[in-house]
């Protein structure tokens, strides 16, 4: 195994870890439960982003800015929200250092102290919908339909690279509207671009759904979620879009003109997805030999090695890796030529299996008398050797043909791992042994669902949108149930 | 004027802080210091990065991410560094909020302090040395080209919108190199690189030049900047460049194996820009009535508007003015039709020579009749009828004319404005009454440099880059000078 990986079948914790850090893609920092995402990950992230933010435009988004500075009375404005963001926070209290006059090196001027504190924004919520307040008056104002990239400090006690650390990065979607239903359209618009983006540049299947009042989002009055299941049987929250009624306009009395000239408050909704999903990209798709890359987010997309005796034979190798990386590039595709002397091509297929390269050449001096080169696909280190005639063609097609395997692979696995159980005892057989999505009927309690949790910690990731109602008994209580709800252990 | 602007001669600073904000491209938050970067004012920012990070990568160099927080004691390693930076900052101190218990609400957990102060990053090059020290072991590790966009806070006491904010947007560049020559080579290049995106985007001029002792970056050996003049014969700082020679390696003791086999420390350089450029950008070229957008950054560059009696006329124009929109799309133009019936043309008009769009279009009855329309341009606000017919390579040719156009006024104003002076009386008569580039001799001494700042607010900008030695004698001391140097006030 490439790097001494270690199997996910022994310790799918540590392979992940591992591969996270063999494969360049982020290490800890000096800075407690901070990641440095280093710049193989970041250009993942860079790939996400630009997709994404694509999308956001097409459905009618604008990108702007806002302090990463929260005052802490904005805060307890909401007061649901107070209880889920305020508590956990990095609060700064004072705006200067000084030299310790015993000699003590540099302490915090204690002259120095804020009148009210401020927190490093854990969601901006408060601080945006303290500005709108200023840019709404009547519903011509409306909608506000406004993102923001940004970064954001939760200060978590157990930090896992990607899926959950102190600061990460994240986009935060936060829009303004006059009605109701208007909202609510929007918190489902953008319920499916997270979806869409999901599984068709993820390769990751996504079942759209409502969490339960115990699971939503501090402050909404419904979150959708998107969720996925990891190889492990593990489900993770691959993004939400919060319905957030009136609740923040209530909070900082943000009110408009309607067309009847009646002042009502605006309706809002929230969205966001964060660099974990890079984490979920990792852990849908990849092996014990490294990163699987979907090809539409990997950075390189084909890299070419070199296999040769000599300097005259590179010389002709390096020739003929030109023109086929001339030839890719310009069919829009991202080339890597490796031909370092410092490496060893055994090495080197090592490396880029590690990093998830869709597909792999290697040219020798065989290839060069038959015009050929060998061929390895990295989702199924399939090989075969192709002629280079018509190689760009090829690839290209052979990219897509990737990108939907890896997904319909994906898909299978989690309808594989998505288990029906009508009774306790298999209920907690199957968490137990198997994991997956447990589909289960529920009496719609939260005592029944921290209970559940409690004996098993699986939670509710959420009552699925394409649910069909069906008569049936809590698992646990035993108490009527219409619907069917989706259980994990989650990340 | 339009929405009331007061004149640039009647009062600049107010001129320029009513047009930010009327022009919506950034306002003042509830947070001290720092602002909300508007849609429109983001839209501008998001232009400059997308150039700038094309140009950074052209140029061989990687995204990354660096943690926000930095611990307090990393700033104490490097002694020049720790007095540039390390005191007016934002001093994180807890990690927990609660409930008071008297009821007064939130208030900070005094047994969540942390055991070291985080300080958030008002420059990363202490993070980022920390962590290039695991990264680096031989020369086979270098060079390291690595571009971080990011936020970042200085506890500024007096702020102006994108001039000078507590928290603001940039990029900031980290290299680190095997020798003195390719890191002074790296600083350099990433100086032209700043030179040419402001001359051929920004259509800003700039000199080139090396920053004296008491200006330079703290921690460098040496600081290259771009320097700009503004409208009000004040300078602006565009960018730096800093050749960090051994000082971050030696602090973070980050050694690398050279060539043979010799333990060396490793060679930095650090640059970067920031939101700042676009208050560069505004106060250049904008006139009393309004922003003036070089194309190239503009993130509207045509926008049409329909002059009509009712509903029959507009209905026509509409058809028109979607044709004449899709042959500019079509050219990669970015179009706005505004045919919003809440206000009248003549509004219209005063709005996008507000919001600096390069091209407005027109379109009344006449123009259906003479397949024609009414065209102004921004810059010069000169009106003329042009045919529809090849409308589309007019305009992508007149926005390159614009484009030069903006840079040879700014240039020649620059030109005017740069007056070398050999008298001491002559010099502080000049700074006072009409400000400008002033070149002028210096003994190259410090208490020289401050005396005269002291005397007059200006300081010295540069030693530009193609000086031409001169033997001359200081303004001020009257002491031996072989080299004149360019003062000004500056923001």
């Amino acid at each position: 195994m490439a790097k001494d990986l270690v199997s996910r079948q022994e310790n799918y914790s540590q392979w992940y870890n591992d591969l996270v850090i063999k494969a360049g893609l982020a290490e800890s920092s000096a800075v407690r439960g901070c990641m440095v995402i280093k710049p193989y990950g970041y250009a993942i992230w860079e790939k996400m982003v630009a997709e994404l933010d694509r999308m956001f435009k097409e459905t009618g988004h604008e990108n702007a800015y806002f302090p990463l500075f929260i005052p802490k009375s904005f805060f307890s404005r909401e007061a649901e929200h107070v209880e889920g963001f305020a508590k956990e926070c990095a609060v700064v209290t004072h705006y200067r250092l000084k030299n310790d006059e015993n000699g003590k090196g540099l302490v915090v001027d204690e002259t120095a102290r804020l009148e009210e504190e401020l927190i490093v924004r854990p969601t901006s919520e408060t601080i945006i919908w303290n500005t709108y307040k200023g840019w709404i008056q009547s519903y011509r104002d409306l909608p506000i339909l406004i993102n923001q990239w940004a970064n954001v400090v939760r200060w978590e006690m157990r930090t896992r690279l990607f899926l959950r650390t102190t600061e990460f990065l994240w986009q935060e979607g936060h829009t303004a509207h006059a009605t109701r239903e208007e909202a609510l359209e929007e918190t489902l618009r953008m319920l499916d671009v997270y979806a869409h983006f999901a599984e068709n540049y993820m390769a990751v299947p996504v079942i759209k759904g409502v969490k339960t009042e115990s699971e939503k989002f501090a402050g909404a009055v419904d979150t959708y979620t998107i969720e996925t299941l990891m190889q492990d049987g593990k489900a993770l929250q691959g993004g939400t879009s919060h319905f957030l009624g009136q609740n923040f306009a209530r909070a900082f009395d943000v009110k408009y003109l309607n067309k009847e000239q009646k002042l009502d408050f605006v309706w809002a909704t929230s969205w966001g997805v964060t660099t974990r999903l890079i984490g979920a990209l990792i852990m849908a798709h990849s092996d014990d030999n490294g990163l699987i890359l979907p090809p539409r987010l990997a950075p390189i997309h084909v890299v070419i090695i070199p296999i040769h005796k000599n300097e005259e034979e590179l010389a002709r190798i390096n020739e003929k890796a030109e023109s086929i990386k001339k030839l890719l590039t310009a069919r829009g595709l991202s080339v890597k030529y490796d031909n370092r002397d410092t490496h060893k091509p055994g090495w080197k297929f090592a490396e880029y299996e590690l990093k998830g390269v869709p597909v792999r050449l290697a040219i020798g001096p065989r290839d060069l008398l038959n015009d050929s080169v060998e061929l390895v696909r990295r989702d199924t280190l399939e090989k075969k050797v192709v002629p280079v005639e018509g190689i760009d063609i090829m690839i290209t097609g052979l990219l897509e043909e990737i990108q939907q395997s890896m997904f319909q692979k994906a898909l299978q696995f989690r309808e594989q791992n998505t288990i029906p159980v009508n009774t306790w005892d298999e209920f907690r057989d199957v968490i137990a042994s198997k994991g997956g999505f447990v589909s289960a009927h529920w009496d719609g309690t939260p005592e029944t669902e921290e209970k559940i949790k409690d004996e098993t910690k699986a939670t509710i990731r959420c009552i699925p949108l394409n649910n069909t109602l069906e008569e049936g008994k809590c698992i646990y209580s035993g108490k009527p149930s219409r619907q069917r709800v989706l259980f994990a252990i989650a990340y």
